[in-house]
């Protein structure tokens, strides 16, 4: 049996750990020289493997592929680019199919969330539906954390880990002006649809009176009253209040409250997040002085403050990812198992792709105290091992040393042009 | 000669070194028992002083005062409170001489930048005209790095360390979805008067097409054109661009960009910062799709990122403040003298508060492109060597462990209250 090839590709938001799956796949393809030959990767995701734009990892040296452990965001290119169902445009999946076989790929690795999930699966079943032969891997990649089945998602807990430590930082500024100064801060974070990176904020409160005071989660609409009752309260107790809100945190009519704030004078919205809403109601209901962050891309691509537990399964699912492959598998996705709480230790399991696409796992409600703003000791079990320990990257002159590769294309063979 | 006793306080906002200048002094103090009694530090700054409310920092242990040097924000509390002339408020500076006098306080140790350089140059004027003997030290302290004759402030560093690490990571995060997704990416940085942070993000671009590619300053009025001409060059050569802006950007008028913005319905300004200005305005005019991001006080709080130059020479502020102290000095400030550029090599020197109070140090306009948009190879040579090194905190269950002292308060000795 002669090697066939393998396509890799990153999909959705990157993370500060994606691209250690990535060196977890092509360090560990390039101990399979028997059974795979190049590793191609898409230029820019899926994208890369519609418009035949593929780049030829092969060219990269072993210090540059091991230097995407160390190296946040998608070294490849990533997008936002959701094909569509099988029925609405199979063009597109028997696009990728045609690619596949004009450059011989027998191993699909699809880096992404849920939807990638999806099209992977997708992908699996229809190429054996044109008895084209490929093995359909998906490697798990989400700040969100919200893939089902695995324990948690590799991207997630660096996020994690920068939000806990910046609130920890943040609380003890304002804790050291308050007597004067800002009483009130607002840290925004990321999480449309889940508060999994609100509630890592929790994890900085270790002991009564520490930031943060509050957290506020799109599970729980957001109360007005309570919520002022609340910082006022810790005003009082400890001269200031610290709070971590999500960015998808919605009012009782189920409204964004990011987006249910004024408008300007041209009725364009509000150009602020939810972070200055939360802020400026403060200010207006309650008089304190505020600050507010968003953090935005800074929380995703801090690989300077990475967890080394999400450093490590990032690595491990796209090991497991080719070992799935050259045990004859298809059509999975590797996944951390947690075996032990206390130690935390964990393992690679798997699950297959139909369990994973389309299936949202939500913050349970009882990680989220009863009065909706902070974790509970639950919460916390699963969260703390997640941020556990540091992973540096190497510095020079003062500044992480993060690799670019030379992503050199490999020569197109087909004749026709795909336009996405 | 019997030991008096010293007096130490944190000034103004805080950073991620000013502890570790408490712990110069601390420390230092502590190894001249014979000259130096107890070391009180203000709780909140002067107006610890004003209120006679006390910290005894012999309460603490030798672990806790060493974990100051890793602890950033303020351990005794800091304040924002200028005290007025002497003209003007003679009472408040009256006052002081009385709090010391009933405590004995020979030493003075006040940690800040510019107003309280001025301030500390005042008391120990007063205490001459009083005939109360003091000795009044200023250690610098400032993430503006606005004093004068110093090279530079500790404080600074840090956060240039924490916004060029930051630009560079999220210049990797935007290059990698750029193709379908976010192709602007504004952050903005503290420095309401001088660039000097702003500037820093530029030590993140070594070469053509590194983030940022577009650093925006104070001291550069805000001209619309040319910056939307050369985001949209940018994205057309880079296929995105990152954009550092300063708080203090001014429009031709001299008006804030952040305030110069549209009210919203109720008339009030603006809740957001310059940022979502720049990036609202890019989407206006260029159409590109952006992100934006307010780091606020994570910059100055980060700890975590410090510059270990800088938490050297914080350190060593502090102790040369005790040290000119032993040497019978009086209203001086140690500084930090650069004495070679390659390899980078600095010494402490001493200034006269005459000198320092009331001077702001501004960014050299040959520190700035001719474009106004990115920063000079002079000024990379000034700023480059404030950035090196790593100086990590250590961490416990996945979060850096700073130290809460325990502030225990010294008794009062007068009747008298002071309302400040």
């Amino acid at each position: 049996m002669s090697p066939r090839n393998a396509f890799y590709a990153q999909s959705g938001g990157v993370t500060a750990v994606i691209n250690a799956s990535a060196c977890g796949v092509i360090e560990t393809a390039r101990l399979h020289a028997d059974r795979i030959g190049a590793v191609y990767a898409g230029r820019n995701g899926i994208i890369g493997a519609l418009t035949e734009d593929l780049i030829d990892t092969g060219q990269e040296s072993a210090d540059a592929i091991a230097a995407l452990r160390h190296t946040p965001a998608g070294a490849f290119g990533s997008c936002r680019y959701k094909l569509k169902s099988l029925d609405q445009n199979r063009a597109e999946y028997e696009r990728l199919i045609e690619v596949f076989r004009a450059h011989d790929i027998g191993y699909f690795f699809y880096n992404g969330g849920g939807d990638s999930a999806d099209t992977c699966l997708k992908v699996s079943q229809l190429s054996a539906t044109l008895g084209y032969p490929l093995q359909a891997i998906h490697v798990p990649k989400t700040v969100d954390n919200d893939l089902p089945i695995t324990d948690c998602c590799p991207g997630f807990g660096s996020v994690a880990k920068y939000v806990a430590v910046s609130i920890r930082e943040a609380g003890f500024d304002v804790a050291s002006m308050s007597r004067t100064s800002t009483k009130v801060f607002v840290l925004e974070v990321m999480g449309r649809h889940a508060g999994w990176i609100a509630a890592a904020g929790g994890l900085a409160a270790q002991k009564a009176g520490d930031a943060p005071h509050i957290i506020l989660f799109p599970e729980i609409p957001f109360d007005e009253a309570a919520f002022l009752t609340r910082t006022e309260e810790c005003v009082k107790k400890y001269g200031y209040c610290a709070v971590v809100v999500s960015e998808g945190v919605r009012n009782a009519e189920g409204k964004f409250l990011a987006d249910a704030g004024t408008r300007d004078a041209f009725g364009h919205a509000q150009l602020g997040g939810v972070g200055p809403v939360v802020a400026q109601l403060v200010k207006e209901k309650l008089g304190y002085k505020y600050h507010w962050a968003v953090a935005d891309y800074l929380q995703r691509a801090a690989r300077h403050i990475a967890s080394k537990v999400d450093v490590e399964q990032a690595y491990a699912m796209g090991k497991a990812a080719v070992d799935f492959a050259m045990q004859g598998h298809n059509a999975v996705m590797p996944t951390i198992v947690r075996t032990s709480q206390k130690p935390y230790r964990w393992k690679v399991g798997m699950a297959p792709l139909e369990k994973v696409a389309n299936v949202e796992k939500m913050l349970p409600r009882d990680y989220i105290t009863p009065d909706g703003f902070h974790i509970t000791a639950k919460g916390r079990r699963y969260l703390a091992p997640l941020i556990q320990g540091e992973d540096y990257p190497p510095y020079k002159d003062g500044l992480p040393q993060y690799v670019t590769l030379r992503n050199k294309p490999v020569r197109k063979k087909l004749k026709t042009a795909f336009v996405v």
